[in-house]
């Protein structure tokens, strides 16, 4: 049994672009997102990422990522699986993951 | 005369997306882009913008744009005047323009 609190989202819709921005600007979470979309919904645990951060810091990523609208997590016992909230996401901000997914 | 040197600056194409979102993800800079992409070219000279912010952090803000690629500068015996590089901008990174000059 998990004694973590369930993780508090924020949906797209409530979140200013200054936030989603602000998110997306940052070399670890660019790749989390990238990481997530080309994955199944749901089939990424948090360890799962190849990013090279602590425990402690990939959680931060993480809780930044669900505050800007971008990420959705469930816990399945002691892992905490992930989905890119890619359609909500698209639809508030239009345009935006596009960049992100596109590369550089 | 003005003693200052002429501003360097970064054609968007030699952006990365990291440094375009970074550039865009503060509320200072985002004004300074909004009231930009509502003036005439050259019509702005930077003491001109309703920001709140000291000269030294002002003159930072137009640094960090003039390296992402938002904004050209050009100086005029001591005013400094500028132009959003909106058509190159949108060129490198479709749809980011957009979404900072529609409000929130």
């Amino acid at each position: 049994m998990s004694h973590r609190a369930a993780p508090e989202h924020t949906h797209p819709d409530d979140v200013p672009l200054l936030t989603a921005l602000a998110a997306l600007a940052d070399p670890v979470r660019m790749r989390l997102v990238r990481e997530l979309a080309g994955a199944e919904d749901w089939s990424r645990a948090c360890g799962s990422f190849d990013v090279h951060v602590r425990k402690a810091a990939l959680s931060h990523h993480f809780t930044v990522l669900r505050g800007a609208g971008l990420v959705e997590q469930r816990d399945d016992g002691a892992r905490r699986f992930n989905r890119l909230r890619r359609g909500e996401f698209d639809a508030r901000f239009p345009g935006l993951l596009e960049l992100v997914l596109r590369g550089d």
